[in-house]
């Protein structure tokens, strides 16, 4: 990838990313969420782009979705790695830097045996979500700063809770050198936080501290009277777009997640008025003249795939479809649409499918697609490759690539 | 790679590597130059032939030639570098050793503040060809040896030049180790040689002696009044071709580049009498039997791709069909058909599209072709994949590939 930084050069081609989360399927009574569903603006240009598939991580792999995103955006999921503190605070909307730790949280019950704490339930009873806000206000009300440690901790859905710790002395470097503290099983004791270098050693320690001082505020709660902390993690060290691929990138997603991954490579986060597919090409068009890539994030394919309902996802993708001329008509240099992953309905589930792709520009070969389908695609000039090269291909077909060697 | 070398086996069997330069193309109204091109003897044989793509370095990056060929050759372009300078002195059929400095050289001219050059013109006004030889014959016949080092100096196409050091001390390993003189901009003084380790940096104090001792011959040149060194580098260290596949191979080319990548790897130059295909069909009628493996070079599909003469490009690819027949009646065990890169005529340019490749032996799967295209390699029982897999390929078809593992 050290190549591609070093081929890299600028102009003023327009590259748009779009990314239906979950995109790929697989046939329920014969036809896939993508053949179901009626495509005719992505099938008429299907016949003169490039087709293929992608494997998001690796043949076989289910990815999460950041994960996914980084491969998307060219980097390795299997090199580079956000930690899922990281995902969850930016899954809720929160703003990370890096002097931060991030960490999801579990309430949870303990009883003590000789004064020492023994889980007795790891969810706390799955306390509901008012319950939750109002214990974490509680939390706020009496502990903002410990030892020189701003702690803010946000409630998540049920039992769950996102930390974030802004730490005035140097943070570990990676996500794994502070092991969890969820001991993992009932009647065990929650595991003390431990460092795997010397700098994480000084911060467990602190990490000890806080965690006793919010257990101390809860400590009477009848369910929440104890905190489990997961994925501890600080801020990842991504190189941006800017630096990577001399791209100036906006991002425009309605959800968090996609807004905090973006943030993560340096894309600008775009405003988008309204959560629909239809909002968010008008930012697409508002901003148009602004940016050199555009990355647009439609959630609602995985959502539904997720639930099983396959033709509300069918849908979504016919929504797409019935946008996508007002994009055509900004002719983008390279648009390129893809999934993150699949998500079929029939699995009510991400899956390791790969996931088709259409890449349009006026360098590619075309002729040879029967339609943006599975089958379609995997059939396409692209033939079957890894999300990573993705990026690669946007910028060769914006002219954005030097030569390699003489 | 170690894994090829080290199940290599000799045995008696002829591999034929034909390479078109630039083969791969891009559809004008409707026909790629290979789809243009009557090719009635490539289209019967790729019936029961292997078809399929191959990437010359990696997804979306357009490779030079010498790079591409490394990569034909089967050494990964990512990992074994050949220098700028080695290839513009193997470019203009010059010879060199490990013991020597290749280095591409512009006239520029300077003018002096304070005593100091500055750069007025990269390139002296792109002096002509003419003036330049006059020029460097000026050199020639001042300067011979400086310090126990042999300067030999070659001019080249309008200010550019060649320059060949042959150093009596050890040489720096890379190619990188001594940045380029030239400051890429006018307006600023030609950057002082510097050495990146202490090797170098010695080779770089003799460099600057020399650069002086030149500019002291040209320094009354009206345009042509200073010198600017790039890609200053080292013989490449390249196994080759007998010690790594067993190989005893011969190459069929007529231009100096082609020749002397193929002498990096230790391949036999054969005469070639003309520079027709038919007269390269001719060498290897001729040198069948004293080889086990020739590469053949085309070079004229790539000269009329980088002009956009999509016809003229055809028509090279129909002289090629046309003396197929030829090579064909020796019979070789393997004869494997591909460009070392796209030179699609469309862009008028190496591009990055992977490249038709064809295969021919006895233990090919074939009939499943469409004809010898684009589109019929994409549907091919090779796939698409990396060129370094090209060799691989070729040994195992040749048999000359042991079992791996029990």
């Amino acid at each position: 990838m050290q190549t591609i930084k070093s081929l890299k050069q600028k102009n003023s081609s327009k590259i748009v990313l779009c990314v239906l989360d979950g995109l790929g399927g697989l046939p329920v009574n014969g036809k896939s969420e993508l053949e179901f569903a009626s495509t005719p603006n992505l099938d008429a240009i299907s016949k003169h782009s490039a087709l293929g598939l992608q494997h998001p991580i690796s043949v076989g792999i289910t990815p999460g979705s950041g994960a996914a995103h980084l491969g998307l955006f060219g980097y390795d999921p299997l090199v580079y790695d956000i930690g899922r503190g990281v995902l969850e605070v930016l899954g809720l909307g929160l703003e990370m830097t890096s002097h931060d730790l991030a960490i999801r949280g579990n309430f949870a019950t303990v009883k003590y045996e000789d004064g020492k704490p023994i889980v007795t339930d790891r969810r706390a009873g799955r306390i509901s979500t008012e319950e939750n806000k109002r214990i974490t206000k509680k939390i706020r009300s009496k502990i903002d700063e410990i030892h020189d440690v701003k702690v803010s901790i946000t409630s998540g859905m049920e039992h769950r809770f996102a930390l974030i710790l802004s730490f005035p002395l140097s943070l570990p470097e990676t996500s794994d050198d502070i092991p969890d503290t969820d001991p993992q099983e009932v009647g065990k004791s929650p595991i003390i936080p431990k460092g795997n270098n010397i700098t994480a050693q000084k911060v467990a320690k602190e990490l000890e501290k806080i965690i006793n001082e919010i257990v101390e505020v809860i400590k009477d709660e009848k369910k929440a009277n104890y905190i489990l902390l997961r994925g501890i993690s600080t801020f990842p060290k991504l190189p941006t777009y800017e630096d990577r691929y001399g791209l100036n990138a906006g991002c425009i997603a309605t959800y968090p997640m996609y807004k905090g991954v973006s943030k993560l490579v340096g894309m600008e986060v775009l405003e988008v008025n309204g959560d629909s597919i239809e909002s968010e090409v008008d930012t697409l068009i508002r901003d148009y003249d602004s940016k050199d890539f555009f990355y647009m994030h439609i959630k609602k394919t995985d959502s539904y795939g997720e639930d099983g309902n396959f033709e509300a996802k069918a849908k979504v993708i016919e929504e797409f479809d019935a946008q996508l001329p007002r994009i055509l008509k900004l002719s983008p240099d390279v648009l390129l649409i893809t999934g993150d992953h699949s998500t079929p309905a029939a699995m009510k589930a991400h899956s390791w499918h790969p996931v088709p792709v259409l890449l349009q520009s006026k360098h590619c070969f075309g002729n040879n697609s029967s339609g943006f389908s599975e089958n379609g695609c995997r059939a396409g000039e692209l033939g079957i490759f890894k999300s990573t090269d993705l990026m690669p291909l946007m910028l060769a077909h914006g002219g954005r690539l030097k030569k390699y060697g003489a």
